[in-house]
């Protein structure tokens, strides 16, 4: 604020003494602050809960104490190392909702105090893709956030002893506490329930957004969605929301129709109960094909079954899930000179600063669920079962307890 | 007629005599008409000049006289044996205009003496697709058309001698009668040149309607135009029309640039002259990508390129061209997830039976180019000679005179 005019230095003066009466505690204001973390050192490995420094937020940052965080197939494909640009070791983690701790010079959108969901999907409202109206995706801190470290100076807020700990996806929430880029955190009503919340920031957005934002389905559309996991079962809830009037729900466990009913799914196809290829069963129980689709599951024969199996003239396939690196998608190219899109999502298309406000008040009314999700709790000392959970069907989402 | 009361028909036979007098000749009019046509014997073996026998139009059919005709690349294609569903053997051609000699039962659409373009993708109106109003893909006659014969009786129209010639995209205009379904033939206005406006049964009006239907290109957009054929550089004559404000031509022909120009290509590149990926070219000197690219080639590597050179969040890619059966398009998903969106037109999305006389009146408005692509003319009996022009880089489009 060292440019700012006197005036404006007593005012922040201000400002700091009343959050600081406000909120819990301020004593870790611009002090590292240790605090336990879930470290993945190398790929595969058993996290471990390690006692790390986090740095003070610098400009444009923002050291948020993380309550509730999630796992995410995301978290998993990384740590696995299967991600050609994962690098550890790492605090992984990008689901998950907290409180503002205090903030870097320059950051007006939050203060301490405030309730938020870190968003991996920056928000900058000034770059040229936010500029763009066209898209979610923001350019302003990718550079940093995409090896593992801050804008400001190109260096990580985690270390260990002196040993830097890379950051992952912008927002690290493995964590007692992070730091943020003030363009990547979320302020939320502070009624909302953070252990239910922080779903928000990831599979369920996704799911909501790829039909709402993406795929802009209408009333009585014909839908299907491979994959019922979180996100699968998101897209099955946004499409039942939008007026959509079969919803075809596609999964090799058949145990996920009676949960996915619940959703929205009114039909449910396995595909290891037939001969044919699913989108030929597909085509033939929906009079040449449905009007949209939706991948949720990262398997690229399923992304060519997806588009295909969509009505030529106007489907559309929408691929949300992440392959492994090095996939590839392919298809004839007449399926699309018949007609069909094929599209992507990421984060639902939803623009994560000034939408996920408005998708936690949509819970509050109750117009969309969350809770319905959340299949575990667990604490972030058992961070490693959790993994396990997430390979089990019966696990939609397992919400850790970082202050335990 | 016969379901018809008697004051219709007196209406009817008036009206015959009527049209009889005032067309060139009705002698022909419910009897088997022989003429001249070139029969494709087999794949890529030069056509000949045949008698052909041409029944009368059944109910549903319109007999026209073929004036002029274009070559298109897909008659090359089937020709040259690349269509795994071509049928020998059969009359090729798609691109043409003419007179409407007479029509079958129930025909109201049009009537002898109508100035016409056949339509090889129909329009019924009735259909699903035809009434979803999102495709112009009409399904009505596919099924007669797709094997080559008519949907009233399942037979062909065209004999040799009594021995059946099948028909080709429901058009068969290498000849100088045909024989087409009254969904697939667009009544014209009657000021038309028929030698120039045969083009807009195709390539032109494919190119100028990948653009503004397919794409909606805004004012403002960067477009990359792969293949600078007719198709492409109607492409370009659409994206200049719709305010694009950079067009950039792509092809490994460096002569095009100069006619490109003309139609508002205002940047050229050879991939032949770059070591880097043609992608990486486009996106290094568009500041991350186009806003919409079109491939005009049917090369499943180009498309690949043309989707990858978009911008992320925001670029679409067009597939236009045809592709060799069997061969296949790929990418990695992540190009879709970040935002990118792949499509494809056929006949650029035009409704043909509503849509083609108003590009004709387009045309007689001088708003839109036809004359421009036309770079030779021949008759019917040089037809060879004008299948070798197709593969010449300073040939366009060459129209056949069938009357000669
Ligand atoms: N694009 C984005 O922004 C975004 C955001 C969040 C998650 N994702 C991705 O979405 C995907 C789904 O996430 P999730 O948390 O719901 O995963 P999940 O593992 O909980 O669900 C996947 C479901 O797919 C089913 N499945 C597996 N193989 C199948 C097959 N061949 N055919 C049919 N069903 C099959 C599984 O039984 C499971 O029910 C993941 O790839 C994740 O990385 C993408
Ligand atoms: N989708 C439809 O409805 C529809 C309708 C008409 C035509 N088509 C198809 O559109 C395509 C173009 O038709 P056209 O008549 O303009 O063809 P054309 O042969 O006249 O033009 C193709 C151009 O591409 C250039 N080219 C070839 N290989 C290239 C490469 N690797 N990189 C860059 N440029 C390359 C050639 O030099 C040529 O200028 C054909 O495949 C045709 O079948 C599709
Ligand atoms: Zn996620
Ligand atoms: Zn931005
Ligand atoms: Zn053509
Ligand atoms: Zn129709």
């Amino acid at each position: 604020m060292g440019y700012k005019s006197r005036d404006n230095r007593v005012f922040a003066v201000w400002c700091v003494v009343w959050s600081h009466i406000i909120s819990i505690s301020m004593a870790t204001q611009g002090q590292v602050i240790t605090c336990k973390a879930a470290v993945a050192w190398e790929p595969n490995k058993p996290l471990t809960i390690e006692d790390v420094q986090v740095a003070p937020p610098q400009p444009g940052e923002v050291r948020v104490q993380i309550l509730y965080t999630a796992l995410c197939h995301t978290d998993a494909y990384t740590w696995g190392g299967k991600d050609p640009e994962g690098l550890f070791p790492c605090i992984l983690g990008h689901e998950a909702a907290g409180i503002v701790e205090s903030v870097g010079e320059g950051v007006t959108n939050v203060q301490p105090g405030d309730h938020v969901i870190p968003c991996y999907q920056a928000e900058c409202g000034e770059c040229k893709t936010c500029k763009s109206g066209k898209t979610n995706l923001c350019g302003k801190v990718r550079s940093a956030t995409g090896v593992g470290v801050m804008l400001n100076d190109g260096k990580s807020r985690f270390s260990i002893n002196g040993k830097p700990i890379y950051h992952f996806m912008g927002t690290s929430t493995f964590s007692q506490y992070t730091v943020v880029h003030d363009v990547s955190v979320a302020k939320i009503d502070p009624k909302a329930p953070l252990e239910k919340v922080c779903l928000l920031g990831c599979g369920v957005s996704t799911g909501l957004g790829a039909v709402w934002n993406t795929a802009k389905v209408e009333p009585g559309s014909i839908v299907a969605i491979f994959g019922l996991g979180t996100v699968g079962l998101a897209v099955a809830e946004g499409a039942k929301t939008a007026g959509a009037s079969r919803v075809i729900g596609i999964d090799i466990d058949s145990k996920k129709f009676d949960i996915a009913k619940n959703f929205g799914v009114t039909e449910f196809i396995n595909p290891k109960e037939h001969d044919k290829p699913i989108q030929q069963v597909i085509i033939d129980c929906t009079d040449g094909g449905v009007d949209y689709s939706f991948e949720c599951i990262g398997n690229v024969s399923v992304m060519r079954a997806a588009l295909e199996c969509c009505h030529k003239g106007w489907g559309t396939s929408v691929i949300v899930g992440v392959a492994a690196s090095g996939q590839e998608i392919s298809t004839r190219p007449f399926q699309l000179v018949s007609g069909r899109v094929w599209k992507g999502t990421a984060f639902g298309g939803f623009k994560s600063r000034s939408q996920v406000p408005w998708l936690v008040d949509k819970y509050l009314k109750k117009e969309i669920k969350v809770d319905e999700y959340i299949t575990h709790t667990l604490t972030l000392s058992e961070i490693n079962k959790a993994f396990d959970l997430l390979h089990e069907g019966g696990c939609l989402r397992c919400v850790l307890a970082t202050q335990e």
